[in-house]
């Protein structure tokens, strides 16, 4: 029985490759620091559960394929303190950003069109790009720039006709760079010149940790036409489990293409859907604990990582991860070792290999990225174990 | 800004194509009686939401990309109950039937493949062949026959070398027949010979109310290569809302394919597959209810729709739909002026059309669709409606 050439060319997903090695060690009794997969430790605030704890209806039934009133109204309320005003039919609930994503990219792109990415990425942008056969045109970023854009000009001549949209995600997954002002200028002014769509992923917008704060493309007041924005409150109220994202546009033909196909799969989550909307009433101060704590951990790492011989990586802006260039020739089999054949007193660390958040073949070989959703005690000892476990593989595995 | 072909071709879902005279009819203070959606009225079981309160983690975390374990076992045990094994890694769990169909599509069909089914089927088959640009082979089946299948030298006649799939639900949504054992034998002699898949939606298993039993494509062991089934606690226990359906096959290639695609958006919502594992411990008698309840409804349904001049409808076997052909022009066009232009004593009534249930361009233009969801009372309340609207449009608007 054959399957489609569409689902050959998707491959497992890079943070969740390597968990038949983590399950091998976690049977072997090996406690693992998981710095893999971005799902946040912070406590999911307790208004969640309640507000679904309250929910009193007898038949749980469909809601409206769009999402539930309360909650786009809570998103619309907290989009216009940020100056952002969204009508509530610019606004569609999705399962988490994930969907989201997907259904942004139907309603765009026909087999064989063309996206415009920074690499390194975040790789479920792949899974989506294989499954709907959309090329990538890959902008080339460096560890040792900071993953930072290239000039305009250079940025362009990645674009062709074929070119749909620019997509990225700002605070990035997996680099932890926020976007400058200069940078999302050059994508506005490029957009409106090839008329192309810029999909901004901005689940991580309180995440960021310098002086800089993460600008919306929602702000771009003249590319109302062409910015969609993707948002989720996974990261936001470490709600990850929840699945509740939305797709926001003031694009009235794209929204009503969307609004299609959230009828196709009837409805999003509905207790999950009340929980969500109680979220958006946390007071600001929430935010400000919770950027505190990553901002802590993130200089813990950032500090560690420096101290580390032939570590390449530059602080991190935003988000929660850090994509790291590390001495070894093979980042994946490293991390496969540390899972399979190193330990210190029982235990060990796991990342995500670089080469999934690249398209061009080859490239973030030697890198991982490194996820700082842990405490500050538990993210010292994993960096222990990265440190001693270069030290290790480097003389005895790549010697 | 353009959209994709494949967006332009996905049309509103007939089930939800009508919502905006439904909401103008309300908003002037109408009574509607929502016969158009398979949203069933009876409660959602207390196990669930109780399993739900009892979740005391701290963190909403992502679960496993497959599915949480005791939801998988609970399935499992479920299956054994049916006298049909599958293993641990044999069932994933999807965000309801439609992410099924769509991930079970999305690993099997190219564009341009082209999928086996009987017409009328299930709308949103049209929406997910529609944006993955995926050809029907139509097989025509009447309401003057119940809708059930051709002999199979006729179904064969559709097959050509790209036919994928068949595609079916049983018992039925929309048609409400429950397919014999001389159908589904001629399907797997269909499916072995000519390679395809059995993709057969099993959701409405416990609804079949005469002596026919519905049998699942599960038994049929020397198809285990060819058989998915796709399946969901929606309608099983009244629990449209939670979005927890899954797939199961015995084809490892399939099932690690689809394994890929759920990575591709991480994971099911937490709390509704921990209220769904609850609800596979309720006792059997629960569907004897159900199934009892349906059964008096379905009855009434029948013995008023027989009772209406010119309408044509057979008794329905299952699920809990019937189509029926209505003596109008144009079945739409009635449902419209029933929202619109027709009341008794501030009440009305609304079908789905039955024109989106078919791939041919003009077929189904005179059918409704036609839901058993609501209570005795309601359901002859509103099929009063319905003869009296009849008698009135066919007299004053389509003479």
């Amino acid at each position: 029985m054959e399957l489609s050439n569409r689902i050959q060319r998707l491959k497992t997903s890079p943070t969740r490759k390597l968990n038949p090695y983590s399950e091998e060690a976690e049977r072997k009794g090996i406690k693992i620091y998981h710095l893999n997969i971005g799902q946040p430790d912070i406590e999911t605030p307790k208004l969640f559960f309640e507000a679904i704890e309250k929910f009193n209806g007898k038949t749980l039934g469909y809601a409206h394929s769009r999402g539930i009133k309360p909650l786009i109204q809570k998103i619309q309320e907290y989009y216009d303190k940020m100056g952002i005003h969204y009508e509530e039919d610019e606004i569609v609930i999705t399962y988490g950003g994930s969907e989201a994503v997907l259904f942004t990219m139907l309603a765009i792109f026909d087999e064989g069109d063309e996206i415009l990415v920074a690499e390194p990425y975040y790789a479920n942008y792949n899974s989506f790009c294989d499954v709907l056969n959309v090329k990538r045109n890959a902008v080339r970023t460096y560890a040792e720039n900071g993953f930072h854009l290239p000039n305009r000009d250079e940025i362009e001549k990645y674009i062709t006709p074929k070119t749909k949209a620019y997509m990225f995600s700002n605070p990035s997954n997996p680099t932890g760079v926020v976007s400058t002002k200069q940078e999302l200028d050059d994508i506005a002014y490029l957009s409106k010149k090839h008329n192309m769509y810029i999909i901004s992923d901005e689940v991580y917008r309180e995440f960021v940790y310098g002086d800089r704060k993460a600008i919306s493309f929602g702000t771009y007041k003249d590319l109302a036409e062409n910015v969609i924005i993707i948002d989720s409150i996974s990261k936001r109220f470490s709600a990850c489990g929840a699945r509740i994202g939305c797709i926001i546009s003031k694009n009235k033909n794209f929204m009503n293409a969307v609004f299609r196909e959230c009828q196709m799969r009837l409805s999003a989550p509905t207790l999950e859907m009340i929980g969500a909307a109680a979220l958006y009433d946390l007071p600001s101060e929430y935010f400000e604990i919770a950027r505190k704590e990553y901002d802590n951990r993130r200089k813990i790492l950032f500090e560690e990582l420096t101290k580390m011989d032939g570590v390449i990586v530059k602080e991190p802006e935003g988000a929660f991860y850090v994509l790291a260039k590390l001495p070894v020739k093979n980042a994946e089999n490293f991390a496969i070792w540390l899972l399979k054949d190193f330990n210190i007193n029982g235990e060990t660390v796991m990342f995500a290999p670089g080469e999934g958040f690249y398209a061009t073949a080859g490239l973030g070989v030697d890198e991982v990225r490194i996820c700082y959703s842990l405490d500050s005690e538990d993210l010292k000892s994993a960096m222990n174990i990265l440190k001693e476990g270069l030290i290790k593989y480097r003389k005895e595995v790549e010697r």
